[in-house]
């Protein structure tokens, strides 16, 4: 029998997130990028590696080189994507210009040690905490991953760490909301295919 | 200068975290998986392609074919470990034997489907909304990945989804507490190795 299931604070939170594209100018307190980095830092790691290097940044100098360099492969990227890819940017106006690199009061860039065991589970398991503790700030972000941008030479990032995200870290001034398929058509019980059965256990 | 940050009800369920390899026999509601499995697909993921398939296992059977084949692909991983992580193995006490796998009342056995858009990414940022979820129970976890474990032939899974990592859930009988390298590490400002001031903002 399906029960009501009732939520809590951090289902509120994880419901209640949204990608947000734009940002207002006002500024953000710093104590709130203080307690986002708090959150990714705590993140558990394989064998606890941490491989996870956050850089803040609010010089609107640096900014400006992070979009100068980020529009310059999003243009190669866009004219180079996948069809069904192109349609989906399309439909939602994603274009190659990205101007919430220099909108947010800050971005913070994710950068992860290569070579560390599980780095990429590790590192992504990090920005999942981060985009959770940005939402409990009544703050907004999205991950823009621009591969292959040379952030590494603007940054003076060694190069045995390697670019996993950008948070730009605002107020919102939009936001995307997304469906999500029906849990049914994602979770199942003791094999593939069988629905999972909330409610009451064995 | 630096100011005291004050933690809210997310950092308090982070900080709290620890990674459970013993669980109670106690049973879990199923409503709690319920719960972690809604926590998980809720998560953002690139392009919105959710690529998450969750199989809620709490057949005995199965979870004794699972802890078998697992535990036939650590005897092989101990043997072939490189130094370094031996050598941290050792010392937590993490041996080919996987108990938990038939301890936890429940495991949450997790695919992606590996074509998908970012699929990697998006599949550890739902484990890590789960991983969360599974505090805010009361309950306990780990991500436990057993690489190159055949698991799609045991669940009935199609071929182009990828096992990205098993969740036991139970009670917790032990946990291990991890420490944590400095903010001052890991965190810089424009540059990376310049330090990350806390406190107030430009």
């Amino acid at each position: 029998m399906k029960q009501k299931v009732t939520d809590g604070a951090l289902l509120r939170l994880i419901r209640g997130r949204r990608s947000v594209r734009r940002f207002k100018s006002e500024p953000v307190p710093r104590e709130a990028i203080t307690r986002i980095l708090e959150a990714g830092r705590r993140a558990p790691s394989g064998a606890n590696r941490q491989p996870w290097r956050y850089i803040v940044i609010d010089d609107p100098a640096v900014k400006q080189a992070i979009r100068t360099e980020c529009e310059r492969i999003e243009a190669r990227f866009h004219r180079h994507a996948p069809a069904d890819l192109a349609s989906w940017m399309k439909a939602r106006g994603i274009t190659p210009q990205k101007p919430f690199l220099e909108e947010a009061p800050y971005l913070i860039v994710i950068f992860y040690k290569m070579r560390e065991l599980y780095a990429v589970p590790s590192i992504w398991v990090s920005i999942a905490f981060m985009l959770l503790q940005v939402e409990e700030e009544g703050l907004g972000t999205l991950t823009y991953t621009p591969t292959g941008a040379r952030l590494n030479a603007i940054l003076s990032v060694p190069a045995q760490f390697q670019l996993a995200t950008i948070l730009p870290i605002g107020t919102p001034a939009d936001h995307q909301r997304q469906n999500r398929r029906a849990l049914s058509e994602t979770a199942f019980t003791n094999q593939f295919g069988r629905p999972f059965e909330e409610g009451s256990g064995p």
